[in-house]
């Protein structure tokens, strides 16, 4: 399981065109559940996140656990953000703490210059009165203005991780929307982005459907009728066409 | 108590004019208490929410109820969806549940269209990015991408409910905007809508004087003194006028 | 400690130019960990809160504790309202309640004529609906639309008093925004202040660097290299020049 | 479905031999995973409890809703204790609400007096100075001494509903231990008791082999191999011999 | 209101015979439903407090408030201490704290040899592993191993204080048993504590009547009908006789 | 600091004599404050635990990882297990999950052969009724009927661990007890066990002075005057001879 290819960029920009709940609702119908962070929002409403999933464990923070101008360079939270290129999404398993940030503005714009796909954490982000004049994607719990070492101490990088009270493996596909974020399986990427994309153009269709009057009793017809299939395919030549 | 009519619409339209806030004291000074679900915010800031209670109960989902095709004709949900009409607000009992959605876009556009007046929960919606989009008021305690089957089996439309930590019956008057939600009880809905649109009116005036620098040991003095009264019949004039 | 003079308002402006992220870093440094409000936000996103404390204790109602039109006069939060002037922060002890408002429009209204700087709570508002269309500062944990003797009577002014977990002195700093909020005690606030805002214009500069990519280990050095300094200097002369 | 026969006594009887954590495991392989209660627990350590489901409704109280002497026979209560028979186990939804009890002392020794099995709240008992001196299982959250007024009305029997995070089917079976509460569908009664039984006997055996230094890697070997079922056999006859 | 006597120790000796929940209830006849605390029980299963209240008020520590060797008699907390004498309950305000304690073993052995009645927080205990072991009521929230300073700074004596979440003047008799503590109003408690012994027999009376299966109809008539009254009456001389 | 050698058994026996609160105490003052873990308490009341840590990481289960036979064998939960010897601790990061066991009978009964020093975790044990009646110390946040693998997945054995919200290095000391858990950092436990020790009898003499009513300001004398000294020598030789 652990050889799969990393996911292209392409998959990636697939995912783009299905939400965080509808891919939900695909990896139900595989048999999956556990998939789903509890509680974590954009900072800014309206925020998109997709992106490879790259981890950095915090543990609480202990007296004797200190970074020093000379252990900097080896500390796991630098060795994350240089590890951050396009396309990858930074996951800080911050167990869920809500009294200190993970970090703020001058980490956000190394990341954002390195072309990332955004960063999200059960924990809190700091300076969100620059973090919401930017268009980098952050998600967390909250937002703190305490720095993170009041309370973590980095500690390792991509280990599987918790976050948000989900399993996250490094590579995994993160998407994330204003109703929260999913977790994909990597080596199921593919599969599941395939179905959730059209799902998501259906559900489009039906919601037109709906909005023009048509009883509700159709609306979670599955599989389509030829006729309603039929009247899809219209529909969607009409939008792309 | 249970025979009286339904609420109508303008006596509806005239709940417009008065804050949920303001129902509150007006509610308290006759006793009530229990009247102000707990935590329950608009999707969209700003929104305004007024109509009669249609409840929907739901309860934890467990693995022998699913929903058949052959079922889902008769399922709670699907009814008390197609029940809902002008000036209905379906009130959902989801527990406080934070783990998976009500639902989503698709019955949002049902109900919508059927000119219904929103919806309530203590429960999470999904779908947030299109519901953010529209004007239709959804009140709820947070949103979620799981669809609700993860989490709950609607059972039974139009029983007495608890949302919010507050019981909801039939036909009460539903009240909501940027504070929170307040429930009022049909049966006196006539009489505590007059005296909080007659109070609201009378705090615009209060705020006024106060803008302008009046002392504030005048502004909570009821009832209005004659010269008061005079001052906030001139100003309801000017208003008007 | 207690006889030192209250903070001047050059020092509350100069406090402006300092997010409250930095100051709980500049405490931190000075040794002091028990000083940013937990959970607490502006009612309206981007709002700057900057003042000294005037503390207002509020304990659970009980039955036997009325404010009768005699009593209003000498009611703690009448006589908190009346001491309010420009510069000055109410600072309410609300236990963390969020089953009422402690207040709403009228008082807004009152305190905002005054001329002082904001209101915070670890209660509620209510009367959100207007509150988020005047330029008020307004922070608090959420908002609610009971008023406030559902829930709270008002015992004491000027106690030392806890808001969001955390210790305020009558006369202390308090500096808000979108992150949260900062306590400074006033003893040490001018030297705080001094530091935090330099910090702030450092990490601006910083951002800039970053923003433009420069490498990240570079960002936390302190103090600056001379190569820095003399390039912060530079940056600095043609923000202002 | 619904038509099943109510659960024997005999076979409530056998359920005893089971503790709830073994009727867990079985459910769970039959794929019933939403059937523990959530932090439920006996107030006397060491209870144990078994029967069938009654369910009585909790609502949150509210003004308009009082006990008359008239309406006390039709209560909701009342009649839900009257019914309350030998093997019946009265399970109240109360909503996991920690701030009065649902009853006590009085309640508890009228259903006591009626044979019955036991009660079960996701709420709390008052009372607890003597509950504690009696052999009646009373399984809840906590305990609390306002009367159940101040924050119920009872308002429905035998209705499905929730208690601790689970769904709860009137004539479904409960046991409950110092694990906590679980929920048999009745349905599945008969098959679920006979397969835990059985395991709870080979886990005790199990259990001997391991206090005795068998290497951990043995203990759940499922199916057993045909040694140790014979010697798990001998092991029967020797405790039952 | 403020210039009653304090409360005798024959009324608190009174006192004694009347549980937290009958006390509760009395109360609740007379209007007071904000007397109960919330979540907080005795470290000895069993235990019974009743005494009056002398108040402290903990608030939360800040690195500026210290304790010096020069500073410790004028410290609240050893005000306190050596203010309980007989029939004095310490009522410490810690703001439901539960991570760390507000004192232990040491104090409990002062305040126990100065023959006071006991010591109710909404914070902890430490020192559980002693205090188990002694004769001297200890009622809170929780236990931890921490001292008092790495959470909490005491700041004064005997104002009015909220614990568990309801308002404590000082002199307000408390009552604690397994079910929690209950606030009485020292104005009124000569009233409530005649009325509950009373109800408190009846109670009884009641109980030994539903256990010899008294249909449950008959248990809550209030008042006694003449013959159920004369049954008491004589119920009573069998106990005391 | 890695290199240090594992704590003896000597010295973990002479931690016996020191209690968790007196430990915290002698740790807050060498700086350490991160050291107490947060609301975990034995399953039996009294019991004492002290050992080496060994760590067990638990993430939430995912519908990808199960355990198969084939895999079993190096399960990380099955390679902690087999690691625990005399004087060992299993700590296990279940992330403060309700929701589930760790694990039960059968495995308690494999390492209390293995003579390991006990299990603590900041999830639930399961079959509490069987770990009530051994004296194996296990101390969690709760109990839960349910398996691990409904919310588990056991990924990986001697990392660095959060347990209770505090940092475990494994080899540290644990110490437990009535009040709850504290970590020693193994390279300072002989130092802290040592202080911690003589603390203890230290207190334990003052107690017994208060007991007899020496006055309250005497005791948190730090340190000991020559004439208190010579009283403590004395008292100790009468505990001992």
């Amino acid at each position: 399981m652990s050889n799969s290819n990393p996911v292209s960029l392409d998959l990636l920009n697939k995912f783009k065109h299905a939400s965080s709940a509808t891919i939900s609702s695909t990896l139900a119908k595989k048999g999956y559940r556990f998939i789903y962070m509890a509680g974590i929002r954009p900072l800014k409403p309206g925020a998109k996140l997709v992106g490879r999933a790259i981890t950095l464990r915090y543990l609480p923070s202990r007296e004797d656990h200190v970074v020093s101008p000379d252990s900097r360079q080896s500390y796991a939270q630098q060795i994350a953000l240089e590890k951050m290129g396009e396309g990858d999404v930074l996951v800080v398993d911050a167990r869920g703490n809500l009294d200190s940030g993970i970090f703020g503005d001058l980490y956000v714009a190394r990341i954002g210059f390195r072309k990332s796909a955004g960063v999200v954490t059960d924990g809190c982000f700091r300076d969100a009165p620059y973090l919401r004049t930017v268009d980098f994607p952050c998600f967390a719990s909250s937002v703190h203005g305490h720095a993170h070492a009041t309370q973590h101490w980095a500690v390792d990088v991509n280990l599987p991780v918790s976050c948000g009270n989900v399993l996250v493996n490094p590579g995994d596909v993160i998407v994330g929307d204003d109703d929260g974020v999913v977790v994909v399986p990597k080596e199921i990427a593919e599969e599941v982005c395939e179905i959730s994309v059209t799902q998501e153009s259906k559900e489009e269709f039906l919601r037109d459907l709906l909005e023009q009057g048509e009883p509700v009793q159709r609306f979670d017809v599955d599989p389509f009728t030829d006729e309603l299939e039929s009247r899809y395919q219209s529909w969607k030549k009409s939008k792309t066409g």
